[in-house]
């Protein structure tokens, strides 16, 4: 009963079946592999952008930070959740790459920046000039890091306002698929047809072994070869790029993206609506895709531990206290999750 | 006909099927996994190293970079060679990684640096008190950029004048297993009983997909949860992290990495004998390792490329110039090499 | 009549005499003087700290930002008020010399930082592992940038609890003269002896030129070397820096220091009478030392500018808008203020 | 009896005149006092140079620092002398606010870069694509380390290369003034006419307290307000800037600036003359500005640091060793040294 990460499930077998197929032969290097140009073409298709730019990287971190690093001056503060990724989860690797920017966290609700909350916190910023950090990008998450989905009228409100001060706009898309099938949506929709100038599509979570596109729809002329230095800066360019390549077509192969996310998300909803069916949880947030976080008393989160459950539990110790002490656990399902494992985990939860 | 780089070839099959094998059901992400346990223990008895504080990277670019960051500070500057990889083919990674660390280059003969040469180099920096860079590690190449091999008695000559100045040693193994099976030493002798407090263990370059193993092996207080921090800050932690673990178990089962880099030495040998018979080539540096650089006249080079043969040449024009004129090509076999593709590059060569 | 800021008024005519006796013959470069020598004695004495680690730079933005790199990793998070100069105003310095280290605000209340909102900040961060950003040191401003000043029991309170979590603590003591004068206390109480491990112990704030004493009271070992190796790398190492130390001379001789912020205090005290009387005034926070924040209706302020007063207004146009609007204004008052402009500024208030 | 550096002498009476001037009343802080507006036209005028940006900074290392940063990559190569200042006196601070940005080193003669040196050196690097540094901006002394100066041809050469591959020309001109006295030429003559795009004109070794200026002759869009952001992220902003504006303005003043050199010139002169005639002494390289390198027997020295004379002798122990070693001296004069002294020193020599 695994429910602890979306990175800690499985490839998909046709991600590993086109690694093979890819590991025939020879191949050029550092990104000229044949695979990467079919990628590149398929990417700028999925989101009717034709001159975007298109890289490739093995973990969502490097793809956050390598693009708001081409994105913003070291003396800026970029815009973000407060429970944003890139502030609380990848140990300064944005502030790294990006030389020193600062974050500016904007107040959320269930994970989501407010239009009035972001207003403010830009206006709030910038205004003593040459002594404090001047006005970056915006970052937005899509799912957030709370399982909350930003509806497509969210997200033109969030980028509008960026837009009315000048500033481009991030989308950290860890989960992008799951949040695009939620929506119902076209890729292209939720991101520049909402106002998004580049997006970190992620595969990882989603059934890829690592890798993850970094993608720009309108870069400023030399952003691409300034991302590809920053890249290789970064020793983030993959020598054997083939294999990165391999799991990008694989994913975008009919829809795999879709076909795996659908299947999350599913796997999901059944966990939420069992655990929605419970008198003695309470579910948080409004969970929107394959992420539920939900309390419930100490007692019950023993019996599923001891069961053999795995789920991250941050608030206190599940072992030891008040058995009717309410604790918060994360529950995460990926492409794979089995229904059965599901049901069983609410029958434990029953008790 | 292939010998573009080492970079080019296939991944070894049973490198494959570890991935494959690693892909059933969960496993804890971030180094965590199960594999990455016996794969700690493993090199740790390979290296002969109990203690040895060991961590996974995809790239060797990023073994370098933060062993070397964890290493020196950033008012330092780090000893290489003027042919170093970390000097001329990382795009200022290390610098980055080290917050503006310098590189001081030694004149080197065949790739390698001379005790005397490294003595004196050292010898005239740091001398300056705070208005110089302080004295950092000293970084090696094993096997060199140029295909050249230190033999024991002058990696140990190297890292004696390192220790004499108090200084820190690092070597650069992308393509350590090459160099390991020419001396037919243990990867102990040619690491720490020769002197060397970390290496960059490589596997990219020796038929896996991406994978290269950091290697202190008596780590200062701290210095392994620091490499750790910056592996995650530099976003090069894997939360798949298996199948980084997975490719260097392969690697280490029944000797992999041994068998590799014995066929793709043993393949740079046979096209080292043809080339040396042929009249018109000249072989430069000291080639014993899978690497080899040779000039000859451009009228062959044409006739290699016009009848498929790809490998670089750096210093003119394959197609346009004087037939007679020479120009150098670098040759690299990986472990896949078919000995009659090299046969087949003679042929044609010979005209 | 000008209160904008304690960085607008001239340098006391003792320092100017210093600086005229220092310019006499030849004196060592880089703070090898031999006035230096005697400063860093009578810093110790003031301080009663012999072990105490000196050194001057000119900027306070330096002095924080290298004592902070000094004392943190760049993977560190800084804890420090929401309304600290090191992150409102300071355009990113401490993050560029500090590597990329991120700061944590902690909510305060009339600028101070209360014991539980630092706790229960600390408690926060810092438990994600290897994920999140490490807890670092906690920076205190003394007097705050809203002109309030921590009694000793609230220093130590708060030096209690970073201890508590084995973080050190720095206070920025850009006016830590109007603090201590303030206090009636010694500079060692309300530094090390309330549990400060490094101070800023400003002086270009309170008559001097540009001159900061960065001051470690029990450096780690190598620390203070540390620290000038990160000053000279920072540009921040002064050839001739003889006139830094004169500077520090004359604010050490007769305690030049403590009779220039009572002066400022004496005038802010005035004035704060003066503001306080008048039935339209309302004075924020509860000011301390020599910085006053006052509301009242814009036609006051018009009136005011009219008749040359220079402050800072940030909260709204001084000659546009309804008259009775209130609008926030901030007074600063330094060594050199003349109670006669102050009087004259509380008719033209009174209008 | 001192010659050890031009930083061991005192300032200029006119200037600490015009500190005390500048030291009336009330001016608004950083940078925006009405002496710097008067500087930075004076700048402009003795540049030649209407569209210039100028900021003021107070140290070389910070002027060539903030400079190169502005015009280099994080990802490119500066080229530069091998005898470079920002090379082995500037403890990795180009480094580091470069964001690590490499120094490659050109061979020199006499401290010299040859344009085919340089040529040769620029055209070595750029070429490794993504993988090497990219070529960034190049750096010339003036007058060089060495105490030599290059002609305007010599530098019309050098800028001509640089241009030629489409680089940026940054002048070192810590010793500014000595070089062009010493030409005959005009301050644009000597940088922007000869095809140098950005300055550092020094002050502090030539009889200031500290004050740089840094002069872009035809910045980017935006470069100069991104020097000021830099320039403040790197606390190199002084509150208090009429002090640095006021040395500016007495040095600009009646071509003091001139003066000083002319002076510093002469007594070197002098002293070089009587070296010349000395039968024992070797003078180094070719000097023309107010430093000189020579080299004569260790008992000469010796009897000569007993006499009580400060200069620096960097290859060998003056006191112990045998007598007829030849030992090198570097003697620098400023603007104040008096003839006698230097005939004295002579005679010393002399025995």
């Amino acid at each position: 009963m695994e429910f602890a990460s979306d990175n800690t499930g499985p490839v998909h077998p046709k991600v590993m079946e086109a690694l093979s197929r890819a590991n025939e032969g020879y191949a050029p290097g550092y990104g000229d592999d044949a695979i990467m140009a079919e990628v590149r073409t398929g990417l700028r298709d999925l989101f009717e952008a034709p001159d975007a730019a298109v890289h490739l990287v093995a973990t969502g971190t490097a793809a956050n930070s390598l693009l708001l690093a081409t994105m913003a001056n070291p003396w800026d503060t970029v815009f973000c959740s407060d429970m944003a990724h890139i502030h609380e989860d990848e140990c300064n690797a944005p502030e790294f790459f990006m030389g020193g920017t600062k974050l500016t966290l904007v107040p959320t609700t269930a994970a989501r920046m407010t239009p009035d909350a972001l207003r403010a916190t830009i206006a709030a910023e910038g205004s003593r000039g040459v002594h404090g950090p001047q006005r970056g990008p915006v970052s937005i998450t899509q799912a957030t890091e709370k399982g909350t989905v930003h509806s497509l009228e969210e997200l033109r409100a969030l980028t509008d306002v960026a837009h009315e001060f000048g500033l481009k706009t991030h989308l950290d898309g860890a989960r992008f698929a799951n949040a695009c099938v939620r929506l119902g949506c076209t890729p292209a929709e939720m991101t520049w047809k909402s106002g998004i100038d580049a997006v970190s599509f992620g595969g990882t979570k989603n059934g890829l072994m690592g890798v993850e596109a970094a993608i720009m729809f309108a870069p400023d002329d030399g952003a691409s070869w300034e991302f590809e230095l920053r890249r290789k800066r970064g020793a983030h360019l993959f020598s054997k790029h083939r294999y990165l390549s391999a799991q990008m077509q694989a994913y975008l192969a009919d829809d795999l993206w879709h076909e795996m996310a659908t299947a999350a998300n599913a796997a999901s909803d059944r966990l939420l609506a069992g655990l929605r069916a419970h008198p003695d949880v309470a579910v948080l947030h409004d969970p929107a895709c394959n992420l539920i976080f939900a309390s419930f008393p100490r007692v019950a989160h023993k019996r599923l531990h001891d069961a053999g459950a795995h789920y991250y539990v941050w608030d206190g110790d599940v072992d030891a206290g008040d058995p009717d002490e309410r604790l918060t656990g994360r529950f995460v399902c990926d492409w794979s999750k089995d229904h059965a494992e599901i049901d069983r985990f609410l029958e434990v939860l029953a008790g």
